[in-house]
């Protein structure tokens, strides 16, 4: 039985072409802090099929203050912190979007 | 262990205000004919905080041949066939995005 879901945040981001591997290895390589945390479910890398440059970061909670919670923590501030400036510098935060699940209609 | 996922379909929908609810309960009564399906994993659907006649619904599969099969099945068909028309022409196709998992990071 999979945990309840009810508060997901997706961050779409645009990396420059050349970067796009970089940020795939930075992902791959994170220091897994968040998986600690209280009330996170999971996080996924999604890379769209037609544009490989635009990528999404869903990471799905709990609830809503397990998120908040860890948004206001040193363990936030280190995952941050290990992003390379040129690699930070090449990635644009396209949208953030906070939603909550109001149904989770299959598992 | 849950089932490796490597294909992700996200449709961005609309809905009028009005029918918000109806759109929701929709969901939640859907016939899960999808449930089944070969490389099917698991299907969501969120809403956002900041405005709640946008929902997302997120279907997760194992790879894009499991999906485009779905998606060319009778089993799709009687599923669509089932949204009454009202609710049909209430909804606005915003985006479709169809995003490979280049990794699962967490789980």
């Amino acid at each position: 039985m999979r945990e309840r879901v009810t508060y997901v945040s997706l961050s779409r981001l645009r990396v420059a072409p050349e970067r796009a591997d970089d940020l795939v290895a930075a992902f791959r390589g994170r220091v897994h802090l968040v998986d600690d945390a209280a009330g996170f479910v999971d996080l996924e890398v999604w890379r769209s099929d037609r544009d490989p440059c635009e990528v999404i970061m869903v990471s799905r909670w709990r609830d809503r203050d397990s998120f908040r919670a860890y948004m206001r923590s040193r363990e936030h501030a280190i995952s941050h912190a290990r992003i390379p400036d040129e690699l930070q510098a090449a990635i644009d935060l396209e949208r953030l979007e906070h939603l909550h699940t109001y149904d989770v209609v299959a598992t």
